[in-house]
């Protein structure tokens, strides 16, 4: 057997089933490998970023990993954006690059480069397979550090002649996996002392305490103990929608969000970092808490969040039947087909009207997105996928990914024009797997978000020059012939009500979909 | 004057002046600087990579660098391949990174990662800007370590502070750029004592070397000494056609490397590298010389190519005006309009017939465009650019750059399926810039070359789960829907005859346009 058999059966015995790939002439023994291991489903993007976000979007919602399989240096490089806002999401990944074979990279052949240095800053974990011997023990390994700390990317490199070396070490090694606990006693006592001290206090979530189970816990402690709840500003995935416990985002805005946090004496961690700026302004601050604030983490991301939030409700007394408050189901579902401008507004209550229970959200509509959030309280439940790391270009693949994790419900994509074009090879993604993705494109027409922050840097309005980098105009995109290039339907439409009737029509239909909304 | 002011102001004292761009909130000084300096072009990619492989397409075009502008760590990521692909090809590039503001940093907001990590791997220099008073001097210095040997990638980190930051230092500091000069007579001694020992010789040339100057030097050399001549395998650019002195390239495929090489005494190396297999394959040698070949180095890369060659043959007491074999004009242009199967070769045949003298050919077709070279030896005098390192993505980005450097030139773009997907967006930029640009794509549906490759390191033949990572068909690309996407006219073809009418009709029009060749 050869090491690429070897790595096949390590992943499939770690439970790693999914596979998403770009491979090249050093992958071509783990490709040759996957028509002896069917149970490995395979799945092709047309470009490395499509790869790795597909596999962030995953396993954000099947809570495993799936595998990558990227060409050497350079296709590694491809896909580092999306591996960078996978581990601001704690995404578990295990990222394998192709490399040459050992023998080969002295003679520095033209596609060498240094895979460690490249890999580093994007992952918890990088290993180098050095023999085919090594590779069941160095994939375990790569496995268990993808799901250290919640979810970590973890980055094998796999040499040609490891993967078509033959070894005799062929039993699958199980991958050692630390399970999630929950803080000490002492941390507990702690927390809950600091929630009964009378003073204003934030509990700021991340991670899976933004699941709908944990939610209601944390919903119940808020409320026993008069703490504000909010969710960090950019979260891996959150349980939403009506029947469930609400939770507003940390501000993006630096201004309004220091004059939110304005009268906090003190934060508590759940999964969370400490808000700070996304990007630095001359004269702003980078943290957006007060100075006075005292900060105490109650859970880092690798504890089992809901297991921690019961543990201290219970600490504090709280009665696990207490009365919590849901978001009601909102009235607009209740509206006839609605009317007036195409806004991110009236498109979001739209989205919200016709979203079926169960669906998927992916959201990387960015300057159009804050309209969903608001507007999709009390839409059927559904689960929220943001762009955690701010490189864009991950809506698409995330939607991709989710779609391949769970094939029985409705993806629904937010997209804005500008962040789509940069991994927009991931709808012919959708048209091979038959995925069940609907994509809105907000169609403005170019970095919208940019206009805004140039003024908010102190820059001024954009001149002629300085508008040509930040307007995607002259000549203006056209999604419906991108997605039809890529063999899927599409429909642009200028007006709430055709929005209104397409969406509602692909809610019904399934299959990849493309709604450019020209805004 | 603030610190973005000042870097235009260098980069255009450094003869800088055009800009490739995909800029974000931590680079919006430099935009608004834009609005003050028109001298400075600014292009944007919608795509890091097409940014990246524009500035190299530019470079080796213009014969000296454009600036970069990417956003933080992950848009240099997303820009990585097509550096590495100038890395390898020589070319001159001051890639200049926006990073957050100093201050900001330890913060670790989102977009934070390790930027002098990710960038070493592409850059032969990389320096951070401390202060907005050391802008002018580090931009000065990249500038200058852009023309390092030749050409070399030089990653300017530009924090906002520095941006945005008042500076005194205004006065623009010219780079201290090392002129390129010529081996010692001890080196040209030695070479020519080689040339003259009448062992069997190879000088295997790249760099400037592939100018059509120097290969008429090269070209007497050779004819004198009887050493055979042989381009590098992948070359930033050569000067071939009709009138020039021809030259062959190091084959790709390993076992007709090593036999077309076999009787090789010695080499002489003029700006080139010892030749090695792309890929290693089990069982096949990384080196492509017989062991008892002896290896002289005549040329760096940072030499003077002509004025060394000049030397050397002068020492050879070759006379300046020695006749030189040139390629005959391609009896094919005498052709009538030609029929037949709609092959690599015959797109060949009837590109050459219509390519206009100057034509710049950027070559991304892998599979089909080794035909190209070998039909169009006779072709009008053109400029042929390759992909240099294995980075796939290069073609139509290296065409956009090239189209901006020389806007009085065509542009053809030979550009595989597969390959193009990567950096498609390419062509907004093509269609936004009305760049003189036609590119051709190898319509074969996938990856081609995998297939064999597959055999070559021995794996076999794809099966059913194997076919599905190098074939792209379910569904089918539609390039002129693609392009439509993006303004840029197309045409689908399906037989030689409409390839040539296209074709010929492309080359009368000026603008990009695209033709879809279905193989």
């Amino acid at each position: 057997m050869n090491g690429a058999d070897v790595l096949c059966d390590t992943l499939l015995a770690g439970d790693v089933d999914v596979c998403f790939a770009n491979p090249g002439t050093s992958e071509m023994h783990f490709v040759a490998a996957l028509d002896r291991k069917p149970a490995m489903r395979c799945v092709l993007g047309l470009f490395e970023g499509v790869v790795t976000g597909a596999a962030d979007g995953y396993a954000r919602m099947a809570d495993k990993p799936a595998a990558t399989l990227l060409h050497l240096g350079p296709g590694l490089a491809n896909g580092l954006a999306n591996l960078h806002n996978a581990r601001r999401a704690g995404t578990p990944v295990v990222n394998i690059v192709g490399e040459h074979a050992t023998d080969h990279l002295p003679y520095d052949a033209p596609l060498t480069s240094d895979i460690e240095s490249l890999a580093r800053p994007m992952s918890a974990w990088v290993g180098r397979i050095g023999h085919s011997d090594e590779v069941g023990e160095r994939a375990a390994q790569a496995i268990a550090a993808s799901r250290v700390n919640g979810g970590s990317v973890a980055t094998l490199i796999l040499p040609a002649d490891a993967a078509w070396g033959e070894t005799m070490r062929t039993a699958p090694i199980a991958p050692d996996i630390v399970q999630a606990g929950i803080p000490d006693d002492t941390v507990i006592d702690h927390v809950a002392a600091r929630l009964r001290n009378g003073r204003r206090t934030l509990l700021l979530i991340s991670g899976k305490g933004l699941r709908a189970d944990a939610l209601a816990v944390a919903g119940r402690i808020a409320q026993a103990t008069g703490a504000r709840m909010l969710a960090q500003q950019s979260n891996a995935r959150i349980e939403r929608g009506a029947g469930r416990v609400p939770i507003e985002r940390v501000l993006y805005n630096i201004d309004a969000c220091v004059a939110d946090l304005a009268d906090i004496d003190q934060l508590v961690l759940v999964g969370a970092r400490e808000p700070v700026g996304f990007f630095a302004y001359p004269g702003k601050p980078s943290a957006m808490l007060p100075a006075r604030c005292e900060v105490t983490r109650f859970t880092e991301r690798g504890h089992d969040a809901l297991a921690s939030l019961q543990a201290l409700a219970d600490r504090l007394g709280v009665r696990r039947d207490a009365s919590v408050t849901l978001a009601a189901p909102s009235t607009l579902l209740k509206f006839d087909r609605p009317s007036g401008a195409l806004t991110p507004a009236s498109i979001a209550a739209a989205v919200g009207r016709h979203l079926p229970e169960g669906a998927i959200v992916c959201d990387e509509a960015i300057t159009s997105g804050h309209a969903f959030f608001k507007h999709t309280t009390g839409a059927a439940p559904h689960d929220f996928l943001a762009l955690t790391g701010g490189a864009i270009g991950s809506g698409l693949p995330m939607g991709t990914g989710a779609a391949v994790a769970c094939p029985d419900r409705k993806v629904v994509c937010l997209q804005a024009d500008g962040s789509g074009m940069f991994t927009l090879q991931s709808l012919w993604t959708q048209a091979r797997e038959r995925l069940d993705v609907v994509t809105i494109i907000f169609a403005n027409r170019g970095y919208a978000i940019l206009h805004n922050e140039l003024k908010q840097v102190g820059a001024g309005v954009a001149g002629h020059n300085a508008r040509r980098m930040l307007d995607v105009v002259d000549p203006t995109l056209d999604w419906v012939h991108l997605a039809a290039g890529m063999g899927v339907e599409a429909a642009c439409v200028n007006t709430l009500e055709a929005f209104d009737d397409v969406f509602a029509m692909a809610m019904r239909q399934r299959g990849p979909f493309l709604i450019e909304a020209s805004i």
